[in-house]
């Protein structure tokens, strides 16, 4: 049932998640660099998430913090390496629980008429980083953040 | 002859260049971040190189210019993600030619008794760029960068 698509090779070390929004890749990009929509739907539904900061150009950081409804509080943060209007997104991504462990994420908005092809490839240090996040429920993360994106988009479109 | 290995498997993302240097690790990490000692050793000997900025710290930023016989300019940067003395760095590369194609690169440096093994690790966004970039000279790029650093650490020692 799920429209989105997640592709992780055995032996390799990236995910690709490509998943068609309904809105034109203006809308998408917007709303995956800015710090009032994120929270509206990145990351898993249980989880409160605040954009602590963020700077879409080469160079300029982000950090996003997520609390669950135990208090736990989840840092994640990274740098933008490339930032192409309404088409390219390149940063990479740590989780603060394992410093060290860098993934670099580049996320292609393709033009579908109207409505946008969002493909997210991430490379790991690793296979066995690819493997560790996987089992730590990466793959849910994802789904929710997309079903969560797709609602969002529908939603301040009116 | 070389006591550099570069391993680049087919069909895989990375690359993995080691060497054994006759110096103890806090020397080789120095070497690695120290903007005065960078033009001594690294890229071709072909060109002459001027370390612009660095800042050795998790979302500092590099920028590298060489310059070759003929003048041409040539610049690469990137960000720090780890700096941990005297055994990892985890860093973006890019080579500004190929803007949006970027580089994630861990080295880790070994205490041999003295002596260090340091092992660079290169993950690619594709096999593509990974082959590009071998194709583009990077193992004499290597190969050089490392004899230089070895006669540089001969060198400095004394």
């Amino acid at each position: 049932m799920s429209k989105t698509t997640i592709i992780a090779e055995p032996g390799k070390q990236e995910v690709t998640v490509s998943r068609i929004f309904n809105a034109p890749p203006e809308r998408v990009f917007k709303a995956a660099i800015d710090p009032k929509a994120i929270p509206e739907w990145w990351g898993p539904r249980s989880l409160t998430t605040e954009v602590e900061s963020l700077e879409p150009k080469p160079a300029g950081k982000w950090r996003i913090v997520q609390t669950d409804p135990s208090g736990n509080v989840y840092g994640f943060h990274g740098v933008y390496h490339a930032v192409v209007p309404p088409k390219e997104i390149v940063r990479t991504f740590e989780y603060e629980g394992t410093p060290g462990h860098v993934v670099l994420e580049t996320s292609i908005l393709e033009n579908l008429g109207g409505k946008t092809k969002l493909t997210i490839q991430s490379v790991f240090q690793s296979v066995a980083d690819r493997d560790e996040m996987a089992a730590a429920g990466m793959e849910q993360g994802i789904l929710d953040s997309h079903e969560r994106l797709d609602e969002f988009l529908a939603k301040s479109e009116t």
